[in-house]
């Protein structure tokens, strides 16, 4: 761990490096974007493209899992969210779309304080899986043991569990937690599991057996954990250390690779781009796919931390829409933002640098700017 | 005093951090909130939060006193504002509020011209005595040999020596200054003494026998030091170098552990995590209470430096309300912008990152972004 | 390649520099502006100055091709513009510049998808040739193959072949590349080729027999292509490694000095001051000279990243304009942005800082400025 | 020169700070504002402020240097300006003040290239040195042999000579350039000369004899140097290395003390604060004065760089009023923006660090503030 600066008498600070702040640079070779593949295998799925939808409301629903599963990506569906939770949640969507800014959050506590109805976790999952692509659902590490048996009975291919931080190690006097290991080895799907943002809690997570890792913590654009909390984890930075934790892993584990999943602050397709020249291997979308006009949020975005009952820390926020899912997958572009056919973006950058797959792009080397 | 860079030929500056410099990062463990302790004490006295009220009078007013008391906190009354110069204050503290800006230094420079009335002085700390929660008072070097006797004589339980720089050693040809030392030695009551900006002034304050150190130099949203005067002192470096101070004074006292109290540039729940982890045992806010529907600022804040009759260098600042003293100490909170439940928001970010008590999280690792 | 900072376990970045972060400082020597030369040679030709027209529609038509010919420059016709694929395209000329700008991109794309003409090239080159100044004519790396006879056979001075990024060694499966060795050297005239933005691709498209290199990956305002791709090649840094590349490749071919032209992010004379300061020894003006009253754009700019079909990097963009071609080549300025008068602010920085040419300005002494 | 980065292959910069990018912290000792000296020397000249009001027709008029002379400053009339042109330069005053911004760069070009008259060089001079106040008078470099007989035959106590730079090494084929060192040497009067922006400059300066240096170089904010020229000399690095050669030449000279004034960029008393921190004697302001209602230039500012008939590179400026010469020199502020009572700041700025004297507070410890 160098890179460390002195910032008063006997306290040091790590310099850290978000997406905005790194680049790649065109070098030697360029190669045709057509013999370029972005493909992506997660355990015995392979998936055309490396994009994953956040488990959030705003994203996914079941129809916008099966959409999105069909263009080449995987959706995952909160099972702590409103289609838990309510029969017909279209009303309550359309209702937080129209929320004014100075009584969402309120409202929004509201909402999701109704109970989560097992019954519904069973009809959504069923739902999805009928269209006859992969299915995947979070769930909290808190839910986890409560819900998992009937995740697992309704059939889902892909475990996520998700929350601001996951630990290998959560401590409370008060409940018992989640045993993270035994949990795993006794699941037969694979889980997915995270937010991770440094080397150490990566590789802990890593030794439960998890198949993926999701790196991130509060830095998407509904998320504000950086005024409220004081934590900051620089995504650039994030996916470098945990995928330098995956090797040492790999040695560790005698060859075991587990993914590495960037999860947050990914607003355009060059953020996707730098995320994987940074060590990811697919990238978990929110406000990116949010975008779509036939995502549930109508323009809208928000995550969990937006509704917490005590202690809020994101918010519903305005993205607006820039086309279908299927032009924000595959384009074309109509846009020159980078938040349209990022299949596109993607091929191109990695053709214009030379390189012609997901792995090879991982060793891209980087710049940052000095500023003056 | 590492960390130096050359400025020019033969001159050298010190590189210095903000708290939005920097940030805390989640690390392998996590922890139960609830099983995070917030508590705070100084000299006989423990306090279920680490959060005092400022001596200015946008914030704390006999009644505002008594109200932070009750909810865990320590109101700090400044024996040089309007409760001590005038009978009733409110109508001032209402015409303030109401003041256009460009009249707001002028007028105010007026109303706080009014003497001093050592009569008033004893009548509001009793106010404050009476309800039963402790009673901390301000004055300034200047003021403090010329009252100190009134003050003591009318109960307080900690006395708050507070100017924007209070050094050990004050040279004047005209006026013999306060000598700290003795005062100190010879007064009944605990004493938090500052602003000290650097270590070695620190270091001095603490050989006169405080009990608390106020960190800071004028960093405040209604301070203007840096433009006026050239002066700055960067949060996060000043708290870290007088938490180096201290943990040097207690080898060199023979473990005599003087309490380090952030003051200034706290305006969210974000930066009071950060005080903390850079060293401090308690912070001591302006902006962020005055916030409070209860303040007596009604949503205006302003410090002494705002009406100086000859170098004004801060001002009166909008603040805006954001909900009760409750809410702000202990939510919940119906905003995501760090500024309500900061009690809530201190203790997830503790437990959020594996610590279970403030000592303890004062060694919290740090992380500062690189620019690109 | 030094100057290397860890960006996370097992990944560093390369710092670099854009011109905005550089300066030139005066120093001990001033000169006569009136004894300064701006003049700049290829191949056989010298121009009175070093500014040259990007190939770009909103820059660059037959008429004033001629115009900056005339006025000491070099005008580069795009080849793949609207001059070869309408007869007329003075009339979709001003209706893009008159589109809103939501519809923009998606009428340039249709605009641009009418096919290349081969008789207008040759029309449009021989309507250069007429008037008597030097003709540049640019095509991509993929047409090139399919038009440079005709372009040759119309009568180009000079070949410019222009992609966001030319490397030398460009790999497909679907077409055979464009092979530019051998391109290069059964051609009868010098050939400009770029966009290169790393030592490496410079050096190896100089080995390609190359008269000069363009210097540059999407800088430019009307360009996107950091938000899009995630690649940025800030130019100081890019002008300065292509500089080095030259040098070393004069060793290697005893001799051949290889003319460095910085390609994008010149917006103002400032910037051309500083391309050159960095190693180039002229540029290519896009923004600049589409500011110019007599320029084809109507006040507006975008380049063929603009309208791509698939994946737009890039946009129209409203520049306004400041004076003729003249006045923006020579003066007099009647604003002080440096944005008119290009050879006169050259002129006077060389002159201050005490250089005669250019090939020494190329020297001068670099400052940086350090954040606070 | 130590603090050198690459900016690529085989180019470096050095690191430079402006005075936006340091500060000044309190220290151990604080002392009383009313022992504190700001008096200042040149020559036989002590005045009791070490404000120089600029050269610059929004600034000193004949009646504005008188009034700033006797608030302790000393006002140094520009000779090829306004008052040397007109008879009644009033009116083109108050016409200026009233154009229209983007008319303004054009009409000023046409007012002041009217003849400068040498009679109403010596009438000028003859006015300010009837009322008792030091008379000091600035020509450029090229007017200074023509009209210097008739400055010195006026009676002026100290000689200007400024530029944008000025260099002891002027190279010209066309005329004979100023040999600055026989000049001073035949000279009865203490002359001052700038702007130099390096080390080397500067002691080439002082060793033509020089009373004074002005330190700058286009910095202020009427300039526009940056962009046009590309040229920048960030302050706190420019004052402290012409102090830097100041010590140096002391040890040269056998101990001739030379003044470094800092010239530009001095927006506030936090700047002036931080130009004699940096090692300045004294400061020449040019906006800071603009400001007062008393200031010939109606709350507009402009320099010789406005007006430049071929490259302006700076504009005329709307700064506003914000008190009387007086307010602004000696208080009371009314503010608390650094805009007025420039001596009460400067005074308690060193009382609050512990300094007595300027030329102790030349000594006084810098930081700089990391970005994160």
């Amino acid at each position: 761990m160098s890179n460390e600066i002195e910032i008063g008498v006997g306290k040091r600070a790590r310099g850290v490096f978000g997406f905005d702040d790194v680049a790649i640079v065109p070098d030697r070779r360029t190669r045709d974007h057509r013999d370029v593949s972005v493909s992506w295998e997660i355990d015995a799925f392979t998936f055309d493209t490396p994009f994953i939808a956040a488990p959030m409301d705003s994203v996914v629903s079941p129809t916008s899992a099966i959409t999105i599963g069909k263009l080449g990506g995987l959706g995952v569906l909160d099972l702590e969210g409103l289609w838990t939770r309510y029969e017909n949640p279209e009303v309550l969507l359309a209702e937080i779309a129209e929320l004014p800014a100075e009584r969402a959050t309120k409202r929004m506590q509201e909402i999701y304080s109704a109970p989560i109805i097992p019954e519904l976790v069973t009809a959504r999952i069923a739902e999805i899986r009928a269209a006859g692509v992969p299915v995947a659902a979070a769930l909290s590490p808190q839910r986890t043991q409560e819900l998992s048996d009937t995740v697992v009975a309704a059939g889902v291919d892909i475990f996520v569990i998700r929350g601001t931080t996951v630990s290998a190690e959560h401590v409370s006097k008060e409940s018992e937690p989640l045993n993270l290991k035994k949990f795993i080895y006794e699941l037969d799907v694979p889980v997915i599991v995270g937010g991770a943002a440094t080397y150490t809690t990566a590789l802990h997570l890593m030794r439960t057996g998890a198949a993926g890792v999701l790196v991130g913590f509060g830095g998407g654009a509904a998320s504000n954990t950086r005024a409220t909390l004081g934590i900051h984890a620089p995504m650039a930075t994030a996916v470098a250390d945990v995928a330098g934790a995956r090797r040492d892993y790999m040695v560790e584990s005698g060859g075991r690779y587990v993914q590495v999943i960037a999860d947050g602050g990914l607003g355009s397709s060059g953020d996707i781009v730098k995320a994987i020249a940074c060590g990811a291997d697919a990238v978990m979308l929110g406000t990116t796919l949010a975008r779509a006009t036939d995502a549930p949020g109508h323009g809208y975005h928000w995550g969990a931390e937006a509704y917490h009952p005590q202690v809020p820390r994101g918010r519903r926020v305005e993205v607006g829409t820039v086309g279908t899912f299927e032009e924000i997958f595959h384009g074309p572009a109509s846009s020159s933002e980078g938040t349209a056919n990022l299949t596109g973006a993607l091929r191109r950058a990695m053709a214009t640098t030379g390189y012609s797959d997901l792995k090879e792009f991982q060793r891209a080397p980087l710049v940052t700017r000095r500023s003056m």
